[in-house]
């Protein structure tokens, strides 16, 4: 039976990778990867053809059908075929589109997990998002909706939830804040942002809602994560450690 | 200066531990485990003493204390102390207790993330846990609280959420789904509990709430997380192709 491997990428660090993942990269014939994958996590894929499927900015729904026609024609020309993607693949990837089209043409798939933004910022600010008496709670979400779906989920999510990651928020940090105070989330809510999570460019910043719904902090252009809730006070211990825009 | 690496074992198969994982445990000296790492991922440690620290039920509060101050005077003494946590250190471990005794007593902590189990049970359910137009919200949540802890933080952000994961379910499924139900999450809401994910011994059940708040399934004891969402209802398909419980 025809099979692909869906495999998360993790974070952005290559030595972030599961060995499973290695180990499937090591044998891949082709390998589909999205665009900020690791150069070094691609070249365990030693043996294999690598196609960039990077999706590109206003060109989302054509790009998706063209992978999921690719991925199904490869697997039946060739064994070992892998789908890359950054981080976990089940986490705002899109995966269900990909799996669903495999399937329908009966191709098996094998999910081989990774590490996800949120824990991979959670190292880097060394904050557990979970902590006895203050937070139980932990959302991932974001911000980012499509031209069908309800903008308003996500902001039920994070004012529910104790500890909330909002994945994409780069370009839209300042909004993000000010939705949510406008929703009722106190104002001096503590917030993180890190970009780049996991890599030696990585970018930290620590502040509250109030101070980022006035102006979002200047980072480098990286894949950004904004982390929201009361454990992220205690992320400036960890920030003033490391490389950090000050608050 | 002295250090800790407090690292994620995974959700239990030993190849899903990252790279890095790996690398830490093999130049440890000694590692502080949880009761539940895997026999294969323990012996990566070839030149450490192995403590098992796992917690016992009853015993929490005096275990925690134990264990911070075991970690401290092994790190004073020692380079190379590994506490090695099942799934991500930073997700309902109890991480941040011993990151402040530790930062307390001027020990550097490095944090080598893990897959947590949502991120495992999806894998092997073969479901994606956001999907356009279905969910774009994950909550990671456990339904166990402490003596002085809020019991209904979790049921608000489950029922603000698309897709729910509550840890440590097994033991209070059909309790968890009665609560669910009774806060208005509809009965018909598809559910899967996946016991021991992405070991050989992985046991998992698909149904709605509805099933669940009559009879939980016998399981085999393992750790075994909760899942509830429309994206669960899909499920079905990934379930039918490997040992499950029936519905």
């Amino acid at each position: 039976m025809a099979k692909v491997y869906l495999v998360g990428a993790g974070p952005g660090a290559p030595d972030l990778l599961t060995v499973r993942a290695a180990r499937v990269l090591a044998t891949a014939t082709v390998v589909f990867h999205d665009a900020l994958v690791h150069p070094e996590t691609l070249a365990l894929a030693k043996a294999a053809r690598l196609v960039d499927v990077g999706k590109r900015a206003g060109r989302v729904s054509t790009e998706q059908r063209f992978i999921n026609r690719a991925l199904v024609e490869a697997a039946k020309a060739n064994g070992g075929v892998v789908r890359l993607k950054g981080g976990d693949p089940m986490v705002f990837g899109r995966a269900q589109e990909e799996i669903d089209a495999l399937e329908a043409a009966g191709i098996e798939v094998e999910i081989v997990p990774g590490i996800t933004a949120a824990l991979a910022a959670s190292a880097d600010l060394g904050v557990s998002l979970t902590r006895r008496g203050i937070a139980r709670t932990v959302v991932l979400a974001t911000a980012r909706v499509g031209r069908d779906e309800d903008a308003s989920g996500w902001i039920a999510a994070a004012l529910a939830a104790d500890t909330t990651f909002l994945y994409m928020a780069g370009a839209q940090a300042a909004a993000i804040a000010v939705a949510l105070i406008g929703a009722g989330k106190p104002a001096s809510t503590p917030v993180a942002i890190v970009e780049s999570a996991s890599l030696d460019a990585a970018q930290r910043w620590v502040g509250t809602l109030a101070g980022l719904s006035l102006e979002a902090p200047r980072m480098h252009g990286g894949p950004a994560i904004l982390a929201v809730g009361e454990v992220f006070a205690h992320s400036r211990v960890a920030a003033l450690l490391s490389p950090a825009v000050a608050a």
